[in-house]
């Protein structure tokens, strides 16, 4: 399954039915006649489709393009900005052999950091997970991340998403014993050099079990989740 | 739980005994005596105490200044570079509670990425893991590591260490449905930057399912995959 | 001969025609009479002139600031953003001397890397060679690049172009045994840089025979190419 | 006043009578007889001399090269790698017109940042401010740093001394309300890139009150804090 | 107390009170409507509200959203690009115990500097210091600094902003005997990247009591100095 | 004597005078009301005012905002982008002792590359100085720039201008046995960086006699030239 | 065919007695037994094996691990420190079609470069090329290079090892019609960075026709060389 | 002429005795029988070579290698590490015209940058210059160099080296009116990142006349000062 491309329709579409995973249209650069019509495609054989990074702008022409039919599956998330088709609006299933739904925590400590810390949210529902936000957190006020960290340990792995100088990753990883995923952002200014220095302090992190996905990538460090979580 | 830490033994040790983890002693740029001190602490009170990037002379000298009955439980290994100490020599349970052992498949492709792969398999496995290893499957030949595609599947949790250009976590990436843990290495020159091309590339894999911990972080990985697959 | 530069005429000239090569103006960041009057002027001496980057809207207004006679002779190649002039329509003569036309392979992985892959093949195409085009091939979906492996291993040189992790140029390396030609694309966000991230990566491939050209840089790779397969 | 110029002596002995502050002799890439002999000359005019990092060796060797009346009143410290000269062993003053010494609490978090810490601690304890030392309270165990948020908040300034991630500096800079000056060492490896990651965490703190000084640069912090304690 | 970020109100207040201390937006990326309702629910508890780097048309537009009684109490600065809210206009205070106001000396070089040392200098005079403003003393005309040295080394504090190769900062550091807060600024083309040069010159300064804020950030740098001055 | 300010009309008016130089404005990210502003402030007491990288737009607008009388002397040159104000049209003196006018050439190689080559020439001659153009001689066409060797020797320093590889300031210096000045401009495209590339290569030049300017300053170098030439 | 990969031989043997290709061991940081015991492996089933950047030191103490029989077909390269292993000294065939050797030039400009170039030179050679060297002809004396253009235009592809600036490959590649391989190397100090500022030279070059290798690659390019001169 | 390079003897000794300039070996890196090899195939033809960044493990090492004849004919400098070999210990005659002798200023500001200024002042005194040296006149105390602005200012070029931040270059810029060369230096730790923080700076100076050389390069800066003082 790979960011954006068709072309692997017909040999992933074996794979995609035994994992019950959908595919992904990286929707930046693109022009909304081109992400209707991958969507268009993609959605004759999936249940799920998702476009990420979609403008509000891109998302209205992407509809309008659509045939009548898909349009109805649509759906358009504005702080996530994502643009996401559902056959009969059905959600992927998560929950394990146990019958236990996977629980998912998403924190984050700006308010600017929200938009990638929805995109992963949004998007580890959309693959059956249940998921708790906690998106007033940062670390310069240690004590309100520290009030929520019972719910946070509560999860079965933990996406951490921040910009700036990325500590919340440390510190969350510090207060959890599951894996954390760290998402930097390109939130900040000057030296914050567009997320490569959250980015950095993230894989310097001194907590045990925190792993890195690029930077902004929400839609990545949700979809991992939904698979550590399974 | 941080690498090297000795003072969060207070605060840690109560979450340890509840997790079952291990303390970790970062060997590089410490003399053997401060392995050897640090590393009897932590025996008092853990059943598994690993230190890494120890040198066969820091490990010999760190055995020398440990007492008798600490030396007997101690174990160096050579290609990992890692020196062990364990109590009665009990690895630690990582059976999932249907009873079924947690898989985990590490791939290299160089030899020379071995002693970082080797690093991530061995603490998988004193984790509790069953791990197979695949340290001959560069993509350079691609073939080689396809002949062994089903038995990377088989995993629970893939662990990709490469070097030079790292492409090695985006193949794995494309081919497994689980999470993958890529390791970049240190391993290359000229414009390789220590492991910081191959980083870069890694954290830029068009797979999903793909992060990234630091550069020769096998440890982390290992230790990740563990916590991932359990 | 060199992007964009009128000056060389005089002393270029006589070897342009012992090679029968052709002049390339670099489209970026000039004005659409800039593109028109250089083109003009290499028309008067070459039987191929050939503009890069160029937008559907300054190739508009360049086509409109020639000369009648010229504006026949031009085809603006939307994909790949060429303007391109043939006097009579014909190409460059590629064929070696026991009059087989040489073949090129360009690869490359997602849809987003098609305008430069398209540039390099369309290059290459204009120097007179028979070009091969396998643009849905990224590493993520190895089987399907594996599929055209004996189409690509035909060819007398191969075109690797990709964004993101630049893996690919790796795996086809690893795959053929004629020189690689790999063109890192500015496709991505966040830590790719640019581009940056591909380039590191290609440089330090595992695989012998590749080489690598700037970011971006199609038409570099299939002129290179067309040199090569000659 | 400049690391380790001697040239200055003229000028500033009057600004150094005034303000009460001594001089310093950067010990790193100079011979023990250079470090020796710029002692020498300084201590001729001033009650303290100070020079930093300083190996054992260097001294061993750069006592041998004092006359003995010099040689007594030199201590060297060996944690934070210090040679120290005092005029009759007596501190500067730093009482402040109420009479209050200065307080000056030291941070870090793991073991390997303590030489650095020692330094800022150390340095600031010679001009005469009351240290108080935290040096096992990193982010990844933020209950045992929460344990003393008290007594840190009690201090008028607070140096902040973190590798790898550098995120100490944020999660202090949000428990206190004076100044933090923060200091990232070069503990790490890999992407730490020698102090550089966590140098631009510490820039891109979301707290407020906190400032940066170079890469392991605790003498400019301790200097800086009794500066500011005062 | 963080940029930005409203969720800290319930713990932030109460040591907000004991300190006297404000809030802040930053205004760059946030619609005129955010700050706006930022400023509002601020306005509610505080009694002084600062959003840095908003754009006349930004506080245009927040003014408008505002309901009218919040509005009288809004200034928009033009210069530093300020927009403040004080309940009843009354500054905070910050007289130290001796009845003395603290000064604080914004000290730059370039007329294209000055948006930011105008920052930095209105956030000090907000938070109740007196301010003296040295808006044309760059080092290429090391007279004129010189010219109000006696001025400069007046105050408790000086705030050094600079652009291109920030040498003010150093040249300042050893003209006062007082902490110095250096602030780098993005002004500068080519080599300049961004403010990086001027970054990296301050913080390898040669002078001693030098530490250094993120680029541009002026606000930053007035807050911590009516810090220190207090 | 600063790039753009005023401050120093004070202290540099004396040197001005002495040395018969000018003031000069940097007109990037200035309104055209501040250049214009800036403009007539100097013209009161200088004999010669330049702005450099003033746009058709902001030349047009800001001579709208001078006087009549100060808008008769101005001139706009569009190809180096500069707007120049001379009193009495009267050029500075440069011919040194014995009655020879100091010779400057300027060598470029691409059309790219002519505004910033414009930009050092117009600014000798401005200066005083006769000035050879030598504007399409890169190294890609060798015996073109040998062609015109005998010409460029004739200088008594020559300004070399390159973006892409800046390999022109290298062979230039092999030439010629006067001072070359080297200016990388920002030309190119994915790893030229933004002209980093170019200044990287020239500051790591094989010949001897060669200084850099920063990316683009054009005028530094035409300064720098007429200061040399002398 | 990978660098230094043992595991490869069971799928890359038939293709490279299809090719008629040999294996390469990277010696850097390699020990002697590590390379005896590679060599040894694959002269088993090889024709020629090369070993780089292999010491002196590391030479001999790999010939005396080998057996008599190995050692006897072994010459070590002390120029561009190479061990090469051949089965009754006989070299690869090269010939085309038509029956003419392959003919490459290696071409490099300092002493220092010459390690590497002769690295190039060497393994061209020892894959059946005929290579004519022109090792001092840098960019700094351009009628040097010039003196033996018309020899360099005879070969069917060009190698252009540079340091420093790197400038070399745009001069050669303007000079020539053929494809040219450029090789960075990491001979310079300060801001080559190790080679980085060659290398970012040659891929902007302005020259058609050149691609690039790792820095210091010799072995990489001259092995193109052969695959393209073919 | 280049660093370094025998080969050009032929074409360069016709210029370089017009010119009267003499030869150089770069040490760094080079055998003592290399440099002896190097210096004495120079000595035939020209009348002064001089070796830079010699050890005096080298120097003692090179002269034992010499014959007895050239022996005689060196001098080793300790401070600059230069090996000079001067013919009947004549120096090059550097008055103008008017019998002037050229007069150049060397400043620098710490100890540690004093090899660097002495191999600039050395170099400007073997072509032939008079020299002014000041080597204790940094920025942090700048009523020093303020002392010595008359004498500085009586040169006819300046050449200022400075590591660190590289601020001494920009101060001395505004204090004259003649061309400053500046040399970054390698003198620093942590994020002067081997001089590239001072070369930024210096490249970014506000003050006009200034132009930088590489990092450390004494020997080019003092050459081109003696190129421009003629």
């Amino acid at each position: 399954m790979r960011y954006d491309d068709i072309g692997f329709a017909k040999i992933d579409t074996d794979r995609a039915r035994r994992t019950g995973r959908a595919e992904v249209i990286f929707g930046l650069g693109k022009t909304a006649e081109q992400v209707a019509e991958i969507l268009a495609r993609l959605a004759e054989r999936e249940a799920l489709v998702i476009a990420t990074k979609v403008t509000p702008e891109q998302a209205a022409a992407a509809r309008s393009a659509l045939t009548e039919g898909l349009r109805a599956g649509v759906t358009y998330y504005e702080v996530p900005r994502m643009l996401v088709w559902r056959r009969d609006f059905g959600l992927l299933d998560s929950r394990d052999s146990a019958g236990v739904l996977s629980r998912v925590a998403v924190v984050c400590g700006g308010t600017a950091d929200i938009p990638v810390a929805e995109e992963a949210a949004l998007t580890a529902e959309l693959y059956g997970c249940a998921v708790s936000r906690h998106f007033d957190v940062g670390v310069a006020g240690i004590h309100r991340l520290l009030d929520c960290a019972e719910e946070i340990r509560a999860a079965d792995v933990v996406v951490a998403v921040a910009g700036m100088e990325g500590a919340l990753a440390s510190v969350v990883g510090g207060l959890v014993a599951v894996p954390v995923i760290a998402v930097p952002t390109s939130v900040g200014y000057g030296s914050s050099m567009g997320g490569l220095a959250a980015l950095l302090a993230m894989l310097n992190s001194c907590s045990l079990g925190v792993s890195v996905v690029n930077i902004d990538n929400g839609f990545g460090a949700g979809y991992l989740a939904s698979l550590i979580a399974k």
